[in-house]
């Protein structure tokens, strides 16, 4: 996470102050529910919410508490106890420290979860505007980068809408992995804190009681929720190498959009540079990377050892700033590509005919030719379209063997481009309900 | 996937028999929609599933043919060919070598689950036996290594069942990722091809149909269900992890089964080794690195590259071979763990009374004193018994600080170990809904 | 490693009856080593080397023995006394199992690595002939895929010879790290054994002693063989990338060979697919992901785990024979890639005079333009021909601002291929020692 | 990269300023290169650095420049222009932005690799120390978890030594890797610069020129760069695991230093965690995850394309300033680690005589026992020492078949503990050449 690729609310959400704040929530909402067990004074769980609720939280202080203790609980207790008086003596009854940090950690992913969700809400609004603007404009399919047949941009829109609306699901499952609350003790045993104090706090902070914790909230959790991240990473990864191809000097069917202001090289002035899906392809590299220390975190020793907690101290920031960052990226660049259908209808000419081979195979073979004969029939002038620029359809027009199974009617229609786009409509209304 | 590391049912999924009889049924299946929609006549389809049907295909022949085609999907056809007569004309109609290819592993990896959730079941009721088990054998809880407070053994495997449990949801959301169905033609639009063939084939083949596929089946599917094997490996380490700290020679609390037969060293007779948790730590770690190249593969080019594929045709077989094994051996050795309870006794008294110092902090703070001056007063005693081996229970009563807060019975009370494991029942049935 | 994907010679050094013979000749040498100090009799230590030196050991009979005893070393060490007769109680005196596979291992990966860098001279042979053949062949250079400035094929080829330098060199240095061997005992203390006996089987078997083993060699020299290993893919994936671009339909400068039987496509005839290039992008990603397991096999417990062993018996052979077989294939397809020096030519053509922007930036500064004018008044006369297809130097010729600091000549003289390319010899110099 | 686990020196070498500064630097010296080849005034090169040498550059002015240019190294240019005057526009003629910014990359890594030789050669003086200091330690050899047979603890510290030497050894060849520089324009052609110029900033930078670099400076260096910190990351976990365990509870046979005023954790205040090993391990895995996204960047675009930018500008820092604070870490842990021969020696007395057992069985086969009855023979008795707490010694001495080949001096002989450690000199002098 470096601040040239962050957006402040993501980053808001791991900051000290953010942090405190909601120490301080677990906290005081555990009082809460340990004054209603009669555990401490009601009276008590009332003054930590009024001195606390409104105090602003030194962290300089709670720094310099922790360069003595060298515990990050301790050193926070210790300065609400400042703050809060005799009274916090009654602060973390029978809780340890992992109750605050692994729940904190919970509500800061599931918080920076929701602005993942919202982000991909609006990529998915940008994808579904700019699919149905090309629904219909026509583009060559490629396959292993060679021209295949027709399609529309549209459609590779409509593939990325789909894409990003299984990553929606996705991250709706990985947000219910990490949104669980532990408040159970020592070893997970509650045997200091009774378990109606975790079903409190789970409840006002907004997640569910952790079935079985043990002292930790258990990580293969917080690994399938960094996978996830690392898989949405992948397909922003393939959106931005698709424009990266599109906006190749060569190809040239779509452009990422290119302010007045900027510069695109020192050296040579009239580059248009891919710039921003380059950038989101190294994001992207970024994010996969955060998904194996995660997976090492899994393997804790016994009840826990914190090995994972440094991980998770980088991580935690680093994949959902960077994740944060890479979405509002590609939903801008998506809504602002400029799209040149001229371009794309210019480079599907360039081997006249040569795309509706297929067509013509498969009209060989249902007119009783063997696959075999028509298959060699087809390849014979292909070839000598793409070794000698010649014209497909002349060619197969001026071919005795082709002609023998085939009239000039049947091959002339197995040129026409809508015969590719008549089921885009079929597609659409599966994947936006609506076409 | 070695033979060592492999079980035959799985590894049977990944044959070139299976693979062969999957691309027939998957053509034939097309075939039978195609006659349905008057495309082909149906006789010919029947002809196909009468002689494809009962035909054993020889993969001899079809190498023989792919060493000179360099087409496996070619390759194959034309030895059906040879098996179904003039009618194999009518077979691969309008599709591409893709629909038969993508939609093939989509049925190995769902079959490749199946199996796995099996294994995940077997090793679910496993845990449950042996939790039940030791629902009550005491035993300390550890963090960082260190003694913290009792738990239950029993404890230990219910959180593993919890674990294990996710893992089969996480499994069977993996499972509904890749059980999709294209058969879409060139670049997906269906051009050549009615869609009514894929939704045909699709059901046939117990899958559904992709909303957008573009030649392949988008590889993200793919990137999430090996992320999940990855996610699954990892909780099969932790498991295992557990057990190799357990059957430490300082800690003997539990041993992998050790038949009569069995060598442990060839230098050390007296050594029994948990070979069989190392052993899953290591296919875990294998488990792990197939997830990476899985998710690299998404980003294909356009439509369709197929870079995808030689990644694929290893860990699609190596993952969950490897998987499926490190199941069934995590299955058998959790059945035939050695427990041995009293060890966990005599470990848990090392030094008697230390872990209660946690509930005699709590005492101290209940009682009024400071919870700094509480923390000073529970360090000092617990230090003597830590550096000079002294009874902590003794320490505390001889303490006049301590007793200036608490009573004799008081302190004694405190060293009651049912009181740690009085909400064991509680969280099994959190977990297993019964207790 | 799949049959697929890998190469006989290879392979052979991971079969059993390799791996048992290597077992073999490290006993045998131990127990001459022995036999000289004393410890055993000459005639015994002959007899082994008699009787075992021309058996053909039964692999049968071997796994037979492990099912019972479960541990490999054993197993054959049975085997071979039932061949050597009772002269066998003197192999392995004081040996442990590790020391024979761990000493294995590490002939195994020296000679694996010997063929690699064989497959790395071969393909350096074919990029230097290729560099030279087409070392003034005029192309664009592409920064971001879009036109930069004109270099030549052969440059580009330079490069690559250069990088694969590099991983000889890399792969030199990961010889060393492997080529240890450790014949000290349960762990490494020599305790049983005389560290001259290692000294003797580490000469016979082309090795180094380790200075200090642990019963096995430290895991940090493996991990740094897998390492070097997955960037040496890294570099393969760099330059099948580079053809796969070059390939596409759109630039077509080099293709790959297109052999007369192949067929690219079942569905499209014209097609010619940069197949090896992909496939080569997939094995570069397995080979990489092969490094993770390795580096955490590094952290094993105490003197040793057994966790390192389950992930070298995969990836010892998936890494070499993959890498060994990608080598080949890269260095199959640059001796026969298909170069198109015109296409090279026209492509550069596209923009006519659009790569001299650079040229004429420069030679305003000089002519005492500020940087920043001089930028604007390029940029200006570029975005004519980027948006109208004008002619750049037409419009630099007609642009009054420009000319007030150029002379007509004084422009021309910038539009001169020659200018690009008057280093190439310099550079080839650098790479080949010669130009 | 957080304030937490990060040291300052390293820090400042990836600051703006410290970025800035090199840029300057590598500008000025260009400038100086090409005043003496006549191509810009002497009298500019000189003001340039005059004006610039001095210069505080305002980072703000810069950052507000590159909102405008979106082009960082425009934006500097521009600020520096605003410092230097006219004479600015003969700063930066004919090189391109990635000139300089891959050679202060190449710059900053070359520093920080400095500062981690320097970190790793104090590691390597107080391994050394504790290792002498501790050479006869005896204590128990474990495989598996199990203990196996004696060595001492500075022969596991001298293990460590050697490995951190041949991290070390493979640092300055990852050193040599990255510090080169490249000067040689848009494409790498030097068609703009001349290599004169390149040679001597690479000269005064203290780096190598690049043999071929094509906008960039290839990126398999970085990728071999920062593997190499992974491997060596890999080491620190190794160490950092063996602390771990040998301070768990039940061994204890060392532990880390516990300052006066640390509290080990809230709850339980006895507990001394070994909360530096365990971070170091979590640090670990942060390091060895920088190494993919690295190894993804080999496989730019053609000339080059600018993925690997935004991860360089992540892992650059995060890696090297991880690594540099682990290496501390981890020295002062060694420095200060708590070693306690006494444990040692009490672990393992625990099952007496069991540690000799290989020795008994080496001592059988040489009275003329077939090594199977000797396997036998050691094993019955072994496990009644495993079993009923036997002593192994009286057993042997009791059992008839083992006395039949051995009479009592030769058994007693076998339990002598100085047997194991007689070779602890040679080992201490081929890792340190003394003992």
């Amino acid at each position: 996470m470096i601040p040239r690729y962050s957006r402040p609310e993501m980053v808001a959400i791991w900051s000290p102050e953010t942090k405190f704040r909601i120490w301080f929530e677990i906290e005081a909402h555990a009082a809460d529910a340990m004054a209603e067990l009669g555990i401490v004074p009601k009276e008590a769980a009332k003054i930590i919410w009024d001195k606390g609720g409104k105090a602003v939280f030194d962290i300089d202080r709670i720094d310099e508490i922790e360069r003595e203790t060298k515990h990050d609980v301790i050193a926070f207790l210790t300065h609400l106890a400042e703050i809060v008086g005799p009274e916090a003596r009654f602060v973390h009854q029978g809780m340890t420290s992992s109750d605050v940090l692994d729940t904190c950690l919970s509500v800061q992913l599931a918080r920076a979860t929701d602005i993942l969700l919202d982000g991909l809400d609006k990529l998915l609004t940008a994808l579904k505007k700019r699919a149905f603007e090309h629904r219909d404009t026509v583009t060559i399919g490629r396959s292993h980068g060679i021209h295949a047949e027709p399609t529309t941009f549209g459609l590779k829109l409509a593939q990325a809408y789909a894409e990003f609306e299984r990553c929606r699901e996705r991250l709706v499952n990985a947000r219910a992995e990490i949104a669980t609350c532990a408040i159970s003790g020592a070893v997970g045993t509650f045997a200091n804190i009774d378990p109606r104090v975790e079903a409190h706090v789970a409840e006002k902070m907004g997640l569910l009681p952790e079935p079985v914790s043990t002292q930790v909230i258990p990580r293969d959790r917080h690994a399938m929720y960094f996978a996830t991240l690392a898989v949405i990473a992948s397909s922003i990864e393939r959106l931005a190498t698709e424009v990266r191809h599109l906006q190749r000097t060569e190809v040239l069917e779509a452009e990422e959009y290119f302010s007045p202001g900027q510069k695109g090289s020192s050296a040579m002035p009239h580059k248009r540079n891919p710039v921003l899906s380059e950038n989101l392809t190294g994001l992207a590299r970024m994010v996969r990377a955060y998904a194996m220390p995660a997976m090492e975190n899994v393997a804790l020793w016994h009840e826990r050892d914190i090995s994972h907690s440094s991980v998770e101290r980088m991580i935690g920031p680093d994949a959902t700033v960077t994740l944060d960052f890479a979405l509002g990226r590609l939903t801008g660049m998506m809504e602002k590509l400029v799209v040149y259908p001229e371009t794309m209808q210019k480079n599907m000419d360039r081997f006249r005919g040569l795309v509706h081979s297929q067509r013509v195979l498969l009209a060989l073979t249902q007119a009783g030719v063997s696959r075999e004969d028509s298959y060699r029939l087809v390849q014979r002038n292909a070839m000598r379209v793409w070794e000698q620029g010649a014209d497909f359809l002349e060619e197969l027009l001026a071919d005795k063997d082709v002609r023998a199974a085939l009239s000039e009617e049947e091959i002339r229609d197995r040129f026409d481009l809508g015969y590719h786009t008549k089921h885009v409509e079929t597609i659409f209304r599966r994947v936006f309900g609506e076409a």
